[in-house]
């Protein structure tokens, strides 16, 4: 049974350049399942200052952004918060009473899953990607002491300038580099994707290491999640950090905090 | 059952001073009936300009606007159409893909309820009031060709006005005249107001005309509609004006005409 929405349901959404359905499934989930009188509809735009601008202007209570919009929405707030602040990149808006104030819940999702998996600062890591995704990551890495790191990139202007910001090795291959921990911050196995059955490190890199992290939420076990489970490897996935990221959003716009099986519901419900 | 929201899910929304639940419930019983992938939900705001800029740049598909917005909304806007035009004052915009055109259904509504109840033209009338919601009258009686009648307004200014502009008689006062068509476009008779109880004209005013126009909407029946029946009068009520308006904009936003049995479900749903 969903409630009926009136006037004073409470509206919060996303902006991206291609909206998905994991946050509006994921939410009004939640919504429902908690009975708060709120919805959540995800858009579009071609004008990011007028749409923040009506985000303020409507009382809209949150709004999600993603690609394209995270970097380009900044001059339109009033105030960022310390997890947008160490990326310069913003993926979530909360909007109290027109003063709008913005977060990474990307960053905090990643620094909350390295702390919860217990993984140690002294852990080595290699790290493929260099686009905004894999900034949250590693400045979360920085920012938990980890002192050791290998950004892999193909692209050595990204890498070297993600590399250098943060304090990390850059290499354009992984050759037979062996770490503890390997992270991947590509669309390689993702679902859809045009390497969607490959591995983001070779098997024998994943057999010298301990920690296998893909960022990667779709499928929710990917070619590399799964040949790391193969080899007893521990793994962090894509999923995690998504019903995450999401949680922190969920509980920055409403100020409930589901229970985590009520969030393993909603993702799994978001990602059906 | 009803649809869960996804990310092609289309929004339209209110822009009032106060928001009301009635469109909201309108729409929303309409969508869920017809089976149609839309949410509409009422806003407000202190910016008319940012929230206008809004709309565009989230691609919301229409948008009712109510007091005090109606005039203020127009510099934003990309195009009236004649029944904006014919009063100055929008209450509807339609997003097309970012070009807003506006209109004014409670103009659309008054034209054709005059048509339906076939008055003739050569009715004459007393129109009480001289806010915007009379204009829309007048301004609907004047193009379907009626000649003769009076605006009855305390406010001298407002009332001389809004006759002179429209070719019609002021008085500050009825008196003893008697007409056809009696119209009340003032807050008289509205539940919770200070004059739920008084009649907008007296008994034997009443009395001498056939023909009683009450715009106030709820109660569905107010007392002058209620006097007016019991003295065997025609009746046109506030509640076909809000849901015939409600209906034109419906049709404007989603493309789709429901069943007059459906429109008046949706109504008797969203009025109680």
């Amino acid at each position: 049974m969903s409630r009926e929405i009136n006037k004073d349901t409470q509206l919060c959404m996303s902006l991206a350049g291609r909206p998905g359905n994991f946050g509006t499934r994921f939410h009004n989930y939640l919504y429902q399942e908690l009975d708060l009188n709120f919805i959540y509809k995800a858009f579009t735009t071609q004008d990011i200052q007028a749409a923040v601008g009506g985000v303020r202007a409507l009382g809209i209570r949150g709004c999600a952004v993603s690609m394209p919009f995270k970097e380009s929405c900044i001059p339109f707030l009033d105030e960022l918060d310390a997890s947008a602040t160490a990326i310069e990149s913003v993926n979530t808006i909360v909007n109290d009473e027109g003063f709008l104030r913005a977060y990474n819940t990307d960053y905090i999702a990643i620094a909350k899953l390295l702390a919860q998996h217990r993984i140690p600062a002294e852990t080595t890591f290699a790290l493929r990607g260099s686009g905004g995704m894999a900034k949250a990551v590693v400045a979360a890495l920085r920012d938990a002491g980890f002192k050791r790191g290998h950004i892999i990139a193909r692209n050595p202007a990204a890498g070297q300038a993600l590399a250098s910001t943060y304090g990390y090795q850059w290499l354009a291959e992984i050759g037979d580099l062996t770490v503890d921990m390997l992270i991947n911050v590509t669309p390689i196995g993702m679902a859809g994707g045009a390497e969607a059955e490959q591995l983001a490190f070779a098997p024998a890199t994943i057999e010298a290491a301990k920690i296998v992290f893909d960022v990667v939420a779709l499928p929710a076990e990917t070619p590399l999640i799964r040949n790391a489970r193969e080899q007893g490897k521990r793994v962090i996935t894509g999923a995690e950090v998504i019903a995450l990221q999401a949680l922190e959003q969920f509980v920055l716009y409403t100020g409930v905090r589901p229970t985590d099986e009520q969030i393993a519901r909603a993702a799994a419900h978001a990602r059906g």
